[in-house]
């Protein structure tokens, strides 16, 4: 028998609704599960995004605009541990499609989510998005690993 | 009066005490912290290490050789949330000296760390360490950036 502790299954479908919002190019669902003071160190400069700076939905918009057509995100390999109100996840994404550009997109991104439960809900207060780089010398973004 | 939790003071001396252990080029001290099952995304390829290949003996003591003279290794703004017997960090790193090809070297890096108590101390379970990267097409790696 399988035991699932709510939490978990809680803070996975958020995960998974979130993942549904940004493939459906959707800013608000996918800037919903931020905490108002989140700290967002993401794949793009700058170092951090800290609080509404990281709910930009004009920015997040303006993203999603630079994908022609459908956007895949998918989840995969998700770890949750939680305790009491506060959670850990880390996993990969597959961020893939095809760019206003023409350009064909398809890249494994590394995942850290860390979460507090706030008013009743649980909320993201911390993520960390990234892909290694190469050090020999090229300092270029390993864009085309797969797990 | 600052009420400061006991965990929270011994993780963040077991994450002061590991950065001495990496200035002074100790292997052993610099792995001391990782549980068991420890799961890295590091700085360099591939995507992920887990457990043994994480703590990798030869593979840091490596790393640590291609510094001629002193290595800089120094936390700054470290945000540390603890409940009952897991905890998360995150801040950066500030990673600065000089490589035995003579190159100087001097980066800013986004550091999440996520911790279990386990068998009477606290462990790291995941790391994730990282820079950004450019999207303006170059996909260079973000070194340049201070906070």
């Amino acid at each position: 028998m399988t035991v699932t502790n709510p939490d978990e299954s809680r803070i996975r479908a958020l995960i998974a609704d979130r993942a549904s919002a940004v493939r459906a190019k959707d800013p608000d669902g996918a800037l919903a599960p931020y905490a108002r003071e989140v700290v967002v160190y993401d794949l793009a400069p700058p170092l951090q995004h800290v609080g509404g700076e990281a709910r930009d939905r004009d920015g997040i918009a303006a993203w999603f605009a630079t994908w022609e057509g459908p956007l895949g995100y998918e989840v995969g390999d998700l770890a949750v541990t939680v305790r009491d109100d506060i959670a850990f996840a880390h996993g990969f994404l597959r961020i893939h499609g095809t760019k206003t550009s023409g350009a064909r997109d398809d890249v494994w991104v590394r995942q850290t989510i860390c979460l507090a439960h706030i008013d009743g809900a649980w909320r993201i207060v911390h993520e960390h998005l990234s892909v290694p780089f190469y050090m020999d010398g090229s300092y270029r973004a390993a864009v085309d690993l797969t797990p």
